[in-house]
């Protein structure tokens, strides 16, 4: 809150997020927030996830990519997957047209940079906005943690290092276009309720069925349907996708298209074919791991 | 923070609380509280708990009922334990005198409607306070998180779609008397520490004991006892536990009442009978799970 | 904020810390947050962390020892590790110079008050600040909770109950100086990136090679090493880390140090001397556990 010419100027809080590799069984995202509220203490600090699988950058990578936008803008996304913590490794800050982001520069922020286009990548390197005598092993806690504090206090990204061109980028695996009709992806998410993401996006089956929208027709209609802008128009039952020996006929709106404990093919929250097992977890149903292969026909009946 | 007539009006900030199966392992819940935060920065969020299995409905419903009522007046409570996602299931909003709850009507609110009357029960269906284009699969993101953060705002419940009259309900397995003095109860939550909490609840006990309340008398007296108005007085070693094969004799005040590594049975911190072993694990040490029976005799001895 | 003659004072929000054994896969954290935020809605309640192994209350000092100092000034942190909740063991609160901190009387502050010296030691009992009949097992709720709310709002200690002297203390192993230049230590904490963290500090490294601060030689050098006040001394390669039958030959300074999936020796982000593998775990490597013996050589090169 400001006063400014007998004006009151209630800032709104700043949002700070943070996703990390560091679990929650030990302090390490404590001491962050620690840090980050001696800074600013008014800054709103939410937890995107610290459950990415130690040294990750992929998973990190892809769950930054299907969150960030839901920040209010302004949002300051910070993401510590960090292997190479302490060598020479960068740290940067992004900055795009709604957000800032700040993470070492290993890739983790490869799925965002498609989307958004960065207005500026700064290396960080101004030691005046770390803590004192950082260490070579927690740059979370002694780096990254009072830079982002600072950036919500409206510190401006030049401040913190110079400018710097690219950013590192990790493969995100394309789909493969077997022959006309078929498509080969593969599994690149499991979710908690063992839900198969594959790297198939709506737009790439769009494409695929020749520009024609794929149609999803529901067993069982969504009260909320009416209020979607986003009907798609591929025939329901002419998608087949095969994971393993085993072939799933349709493309269906909700998990409770199919029966109980039976397999089902949708496109998933964040844009993406997912297989799922109503009320069941896939994952254990297929016996699939990350990197498993998914092929899907269109137009096959 | 308002001006009116040229007085401050300082806000107290609404708590949202969340308790979803979402677990920790994706960034479900904090996109949720990204859509929060962007409708209003000021809403303090809170997590009950996310870790509920998936679809387990019941436990959801346990443990919002044991939690609800120790927060501030005017909390919003959002319950997404949710398997009929984006199916013709209803979303509700509840009123009672003090809270809200926001859930899917799938029987997340049974314990709740039991202890509070609802003042009003709305469907909620007027998109216009959702986020544009919801999905079928995550209504936490696209419908709970934005009405939530809206009905924060003052919005009213009424506003959110039309009035309805009944909840659907889950069924709370009832102790069954067996005979005089004996009462066959079963275990309905295990908590992290391996406590066993049953369905008996400290009332049942003492109707079962013929109206007087059961004293409890606790080897090590609590520092605190004085404080406690709510004393109970059937006598200690009348209470008689069986669970499986194995008998305990009396009624703990404290988890420290027994021997360290052995078995005690207390009325717990929601108001249930709970088997307990000093410093150990219930669950491990009588290899039970929820739903299995638990019998009580009282003024066996 | 307050209105003082005519001005508006803007409170800093308090930050209130939690450091449980409680979990997060039941209800018992957010219940703690909702009768704070009842009773001082604008305190900033952090996570330190709730996944401290049931009754562990080493693990708790441990923790609680190398998280409180990043957090700001009259921060309250809340630590309730208590196996003996309900007995006659002491609830207390200390004050140091920067903090409060609230516990019970069971060791959980032993290796705080080696560092910050207690300006009073109050044992909490006056009533008028908990819940209404508090219960015997969940002091958290009823005690802990309330109490820190006040505090957050200005409650003096004095005012929860009478001055005490001594506090109970856990001990931690210290390490045993073998022959000259040959210590013994023991694995006191391994984190969730499986990294053995033991009771040397660098302090005893530096006592222990004569007074010469260690050298450590980092073959990638940190970016960021020109910030570092502290550097070390002690030549690389004259430090011999002996874990079960296998040797680690030097001090490294960051994780990358070692080959991927070799192991190395270095000085964590606490201060103590940790074993790690580079992208590895170490706990799995070494097959180790807490209370495992590591012994280190100097100058044995």
């Amino acid at each position: 809150m400001l006063l400014q010419n007998n004006t009151i100027v209630v800032r709104r809080p700043r949002v700070i997020t943070l996703l990390t590799d560091f679990g929650t069984q030990d302090a390490y995202v404590g001491i962050m927030k620690g840090v980050i509220a001696g800074i600013n203490p008014s800054a709103t600090v939410i937890d995107i996830c610290h459950s990415i699988p130690p040294q990750d950058t992929f998973s990190g990578a892809y769950l930054l990519s299907t969150s960030y936008k839901y920040f209010p803008e302004k949002t300051i996304h910070v993401a510590v997957v960090d292997p190479g913590v302490g060598s020479r490794r960068d740290i940067v800050c992004v900055e795009t047209k709604d957000y800032f982001f700040l993470a070492p520069d290993n890739g983790l922020l490869s799925f965002i940079v498609h989307e958004e286009r960065p207005k500026s990548i700064i290396r960080v390197t101004n030691s005046k906005y770390f803590l004192p005598s950082p260490s070579s092993t927690f740059h979370g806690r002694d780096v990254f943690a009072p830079v982002a504090a600072h950036l919500s206090l409206g510190v401006k990204p030049q401040q913190f290092g110079i400018r710097v061109n690219q950013l590192e980028q990790l493969d995100m695996p394309k789909p493969v276009q077997k022959k006309a009709g078929q498509v080969e992806g593969q599994i690149i998410y499991i979710d908690r309720f063992g839900n198969l993401i594959t790297n198939i996006t709506k737009e790439y089956l769009i494409k695929g069925a020749g520009g024609q929208k794929p149609e999803v027709r529901s067993k069982k209609p969504d009260a909320f349907e009416k209020t979607s802008k986003d009907k798609m128009l591929l025939k329901y039952d002419t998608i087949e996708t095969t994971i393993g020996k085993k072939k799933i006929i349709g493309l269906s709106k909700t998990y409770i298209d199919a029966e109980s404990g039976e397999p089902l093919v949708l496109i998933g929250s964040a844009g993406f074919l997912e297989v799922s097992i109503n009320q069941g977890n896939a994952q254990k149903y297929f016996r699939v791991d990350r990197g498993n292969k998914i092929r899907v026909e269109m137009g096959a009946h």
